[in-house]
């Protein structure tokens, strides 16, 4: 049976070794340090949910590799079926981790490695593919977390990869050797990077000829000699390492990313995607970026319908929850919240196969999707600030609440309507306060806005997709200049 | 065959004999009114475009009821596939005629009937759905254009329909004989009243048993006596009485909506679909209304393909194309029309089958696509405004750009680049004005804000569909304060 | 008395002879033309309100030319409080006229040419303010309107004056003559040219030594031999030849644009303001465009202030103005306006003298004043359209509510509360109808966007004059990369 | 010499004995706290520029109580001169410290008890204004800060202060003795509490008589006995607690609120300045927020500018700034920034006496301001987390950066252009973060929100002060339905 339980899943993590850089510190173990495990447990919840009847059928999928029922998070969309599955997991997990889950990076990454592997042995004859087939059956036998790492440093943002003083900035081959390659540089902003057992690299912009050393993708397991992790630091982190389980807000779950730098690292042949076929950049970084792109509609999606809960929930500790002016603005958090869903659906509804058999969303959709989403959870969340009141961000710390002379004076003062515990009120707030400001913030606002490609990247996709011409031949005809074209 | 070419259309339009004024004066033939004719031009595409092999695809569909191919605004729904090429077929006609085509009213319209009068059968033992099932075969077969008539006049709008001052500002039933029934009142606002040979009617809110009267649907033919049909003006409108072909704008194609007065109008029991069962009144309002704004995010989306291509020609015409601040507006207006566009696939793609076989949309998804449709086309008019540039409407009209002595003024100084002649400028100019100002502005805007249902509306069906308990739940789980609820 | 009143400025204007335009025929006498005649009455109110004792304080000004009381309109600003007082004119006269009353474009321009030619005499000695305040001294003895003309056709918008294909396309001079000047060109979207006795021209945009020719400014009389004024035509503006008084909206007042061509016109030397002083175009249009949007700030407001009041009124008609909806749409409105005027009043508050001791307004809140005209009109139309109902562009003409045989269905059906008649809602209806898609809409909407420079043009100038070297220097102190500077 | 300098200031707050808790612990000296500190430091500046030769003519003014120079915070505004330079003199605050620098709660609160115990005393026959007077010269005499305190905790909301299950959920009077009164409750959210010498009560709502005993406004030392405070947290407050500069953004100032509990406080009578004059709660209310909400157009504006230069220095270390997007991003903040500003200077300007000589602001434009300040902020806020990039939260701490393994590569890696060291990039970052989502953005985004009151009691208090009728007059008349009224 392909699929781990969560149990096994976070077995199977502690056997890794990586090296990894958190506070200045080097951490021993990812499992037991109270800053990056809620992060692991979210991924946790993505190997438990497979188990739930009540679940399965959206968390799981037949392999069309090895005939198995397979994580749904390692497999190849086969239908558009599939793509609407996916999102629908995905915000199914945003509600019950409020926070990033991770794992969708390596789902979206197999997924566009898949099809331009393809695509890139049929044109040139290479075995990109049939290497990669073989990789993606060894991660859905074993039920991995994949990193799908795309993002480079950049430097000079203005400056091409070979035009950057630092060579390394973007990450490139250094040696090619009989048994395989070796490569530095660095992926920066990896979502999930501790929570995986593989990393899967893709390049990170479309490119030229002189830049071909940078055109590399490639798996290799997460704590490979010459990797190294440091921890992003998030808004709020160490409130976990206070001891307390109100503060923190959403104190399960969380989300992470890292710094991950390749020091000369060494990668076999067999795990090498792509090595110098530049003009294949492009499509990969397009195809992943749509996949990802869609993903946004359904995980942000989730995780906004906890912060539309929490908001309704203070709303009725505070005795405002029939004011007009509340209700109308939850209905108009629920609207946006439900415009972002549209469009992951919207996207994955209009997918078609690639050559390869595995499904692509459709990639105007996709872009219009996320740009929503680099929009819209932003105004979810100044709505939530606004039901909340100001004592999101002035109510004491817990260990007022509970200290033996101030405690019942907080307890006191800071009551909402009767019947609801003043902590019940101050765990909403503080819910509210991690998803706005704290930790998962950096999830659902910041990483909302640049995750998958900042919004700018999404506009360059959606004006190359929007074919302006026909929309030019429609206006030419009713503006009467010219006859009818198809 | 059961599809009329655009000829045979209108040859059966122009055999009915309404009675219709305009301007103070009874229209002799609506086909050959300048004013009435281009509205009835776009419906003649909705026959025309199902003949077309390129289009027949979304144009048409086989029937569940006589089983032959029948023209799509004539079916009944029977997967997500219709629900997702319903929107597809209005975007396309929409870009074809740059304006509203009437036909989806009734398209929407027999689709909630059948299955509210199913499940009235089933529940109350009435035989509506056997009698609307056979008059639907009827205009299958004949290819009808029926006008789906539901909004009443409503008066004071605080009141109920029985507790209006004036008890005719609802339709109701005046009288119950053996062979059929009498009604009176109006229908305001009917979209595509003269272009159509049917009417469908229904009732308008969900109603309380004292509004029995008012609970009422049937269809009668569209020159039925008693029938009176007082035309609305539009912005603009006279331009078509002027004789060019430039000031008008979009020349060819038009939309109208139109008062109708029922002055005791004898409908038979065989066309009569409800009558007095006031407790399916709101259910037939929620499922037309559903239909009509799951619409919107086909048709205005269409109509907003035409503004972009207008708006990037003028901007071309005007030598700023490659200005980056016009490009950026660009990606905007075509940003925000896909969102519309995504929505209405997204609530066609989440479709389901009522008890009767027809399917619905997911109505939480089609309320809040045509929520957005009261903000997007505004703003995508504002944007259009914006890159036209004042001479929007500070042109002179066409009958100066023709003139002997003060033509070639304005032929030479109203000249934007080279080899884009005058005249191409102030047609798109115009194409614009007319869609954000003039008579495709009242299909654009107005009724982008107003049509199948106001933005309120919308609004509580989104409140009601959000299912908020489940998002506390998973808040309340997060926050730490309940254990895990399903 | 420097002071005409209303009927001596009809009386006045009526003695002009321009060449005119209109639907390629010529306009025998503007005064009685229909279309042209409401733009007449509302720069009549112009002088009336001057009369009237309640507005005389903010209508009138004591003038540091001649020191007698001059109309606010010919007077230089000698303080903050004079730049105030104009915007607060100008609201006044937008409530009481709901149109564009044109007059400001001639302040406006008045008192950007005094501190540019002051300024020009300083450094070039030259003597263009000393002509210029003799002819101010004529204006304001002589109480006329005054078409301050800037816009350009402007033909390629990518290529400079001197470098269209037909030279022409920006106005110029071509001949120099020992009494005087020769120019040929055209003036664009010229506010109010038929209400005015006086046009005084100014350069378009900054030019280079190239383009010095283009670099002229002047005053001639309004019906200046080789003139030829084309009438812009607007929106709905046939209505006004219809005969009724309900369907026009505002029947009273309007506004007017035209196309004013300078077909090889003479100017005598006494009236030139510059001739070929490339440099100080930039600064001139600088000046006048700061003043004009300033300008935006009060008259915007003012008829905002009608269009909320008329959307308050048709609530109450409906019977929905208790609805909490309507309430806050109601609000959103008031906010948005004041918005405005905040805009407006602030960035008259902090004017500073000139050296020619006209003020001037602080030019950076001046062109925020208009960016946000260029965006809340919209959105406050948008919030009335909603508020008015769909009947607002389906609703039956004049002669139809009339009409002996219709007239009584009409206004049977489309009565709203009782106790407001039909008419009366009608009228509402027919006024908000002409603010968002007729020919006032022209005003209120469009002009909005693109009058006193588009909104580029504003965001342009808000970027030079924000001083962001300040704005990071501040950052490097607080991130605690510098010391602190000043 | 009555101004204080920084020195002194924290000379006499050291002297200081309040009981005040923080996470579960007293604390000793709020001077040595590095939580604390921060804010205070920022008080301390309103000191130190108050001896500034640049900004004195901001920061003080001539007092009209005594006739000495004060600091403007302690001031009574004497004209609207005084009203606009206090919204300078908060912007220009804003700009030094990045942060809330409180004093200004003190400021707003001896302005609005002014006028109102002024008015008071007329009606009423009471000796308020006298002592407040009294203590107003105490206060100027001897520079002090004063924490303005309104908002109580309000327990249920929809319940009015009698009504409430605990009767201490607003603050009353427990006791009247012959020398004073003793009151019991608490002010939440108190700005500045902890920088302030004095605590100035105000009753926090509009009241009935049954809220008699809640209408109360006294002043007491800020370590009276029975006075309690405990801190409230903010995002990111323990960063402060780390050692390092980097991580905390902008490490030396910063703002904070605290919970004021009254347990049972005296009050001598000479310190009362309402006492159950419940008809007068409102006015004070009403003035203070009005006051409040002007301020906000002052000292959000200055934080905005530090958002703004970061956000374009954080550009520009990424090699961005040129990017055609970037800039237009950068001009959007900056237009938004500058609204707040306008909106603060015109309610300023068009202030008026009140009958005690104190000027008010123009209320209905200050509620504008503040229904501005709960939005813009938040966009621009948005938009400078798109110009920062996704490192804004997945940096390393400076516990890496300058960590002998770790640290070079964290150094290589981060690299943005050439010429800028990666430290330089960090801390812009973090302070980016700082404003976005740590300790700044409670005050730049969520006291934005609620401080002087949330967005609904803005908008409730602009409909009030809207003059509605006036705008339905003017629709009347121009709509032909009335007369003209004036």
């Amino acid at each position: 049976m392909a699929l781990k339980t969560a149990e096994e899943y976070l077995e199977s993590l502690s056997k890794l070794r990586p090296v990894v850089y958190l506070f200045g510190q080097k951490v021993e173990s990812v499992l037991d340090h109270p800053i990056i495990r809620p992060s692991i447990n979210s991924v946790a919840r993505t190997y438990e949910l497979a188990h739930d009847p009540l679940h399965r059928d959206l968390m799981t999928a037949r392999s069309n590799i090895t005939g198995e029922i397979v994580n749904r998070f390692t497999h190849l969309h086969q239908s558009t079926e599939d793509l609407i599955k996916k999102v629908k997991m995905l915000r199914l997990l945003g509600q019950k981790t409020g926070s990033c889950f991770q794992r969708c990076v390596g789902m979206d990454a197999i997924n566009a490695v898949d099809s331009v592997t393809f695509e890139m042995d049929q044109e040139l004859g290479t075995e990109y593919h049939k290497r990669f087939r073989s990789y993606l059956r060894y991660v859905q036998e074993n039920d991995l977390t994949v990193d799908g790492a795309m993002t480079d440093p950049k430097g000079n943002r203005s400056l091409r990869p070979s035009q950057q003083a630092d060579p390394d900035l973007y990450l490139h081959v250094v040696e090619k050797k009989s048994n395989g390659i070796v490569v530095r540089g660095a992926k920066a902003h990896q979502t999930g990077a501790l929570s995986s057992h593989e990393i899967l690299v893709m390049p990170t912009i479309a490119m030229r000829e002189d830049d071909a050393d940078y055109a590399v993708s490639f798996a290799v397991p997460a704590d490979t000699e010459g990797i190294i992790y440091v921890y992003g630091r998030q808004s709020c982190d160490t409130r976990k390492l206070e001891g307390g389980c109100i503060d923190v807000g959403n104190a399960r779950y969380g989300g992470h990313e890292a710094l991950v730098i390749f020091d000369n690292v060494f990668v076999p042949w067999e795990r090498v995607f792509m090595c110098g076929e530049y003009s294949y950049a492009g499509l990969l970084v397009e195809r992943f970026a749509g996949y990802h792109r869609q993903s946004y509609g359904g995980c942000k999606v989730g995780v906004g319908d906890v912060l539309i809960g929490a908001a309704a929930l203070i709303a009725e500790f505070n005795g405002v929850e029939k004011a007009s002016h509340i209700r109308e603005k939850i209905i108009e958090m629920i609207h946006l919240n439900e415009t972002l869903y549209a469009c992951g659906i919207a996207c994955s509804s209009q997918g078609y196969p690639t050559t390869s058999g595995t499904y692509l969303i459709d990639l105007l959709l996709a872009n219009v999707c996320k740009q929503n989403v680099t929009r819209f959870p932003y105004e979810i969340a100044r709505l939530a600030e606004d039901i909340a009141g100001g004592l999101l961000v002035t109510a004491p710390s817990e260990k007022d609440l509970f200290h033996p002379e101030i405690g019942p004076y907080v307890q006191k003062y800071l009551k909402g309507v009767e019947g609801v515990p003043t902590e019940h009120r101050l765990r909403v707030l503080r819910l509210i306060e991690g998803l706005t400001l704290g930790t998962h913030a950096v999830g659902y606002r910041t990483e909302s806005m640049h995750g998958a490609g900042s919004p700018q990247a999404q506009r360059i996709m959606i004006s190359r997709q929007a074919n302006l011409e026909h929309k030019k031949a429609l206006a030419r005809f009713l503006a009467g200049i010219d006859e009818e074209k198809i």
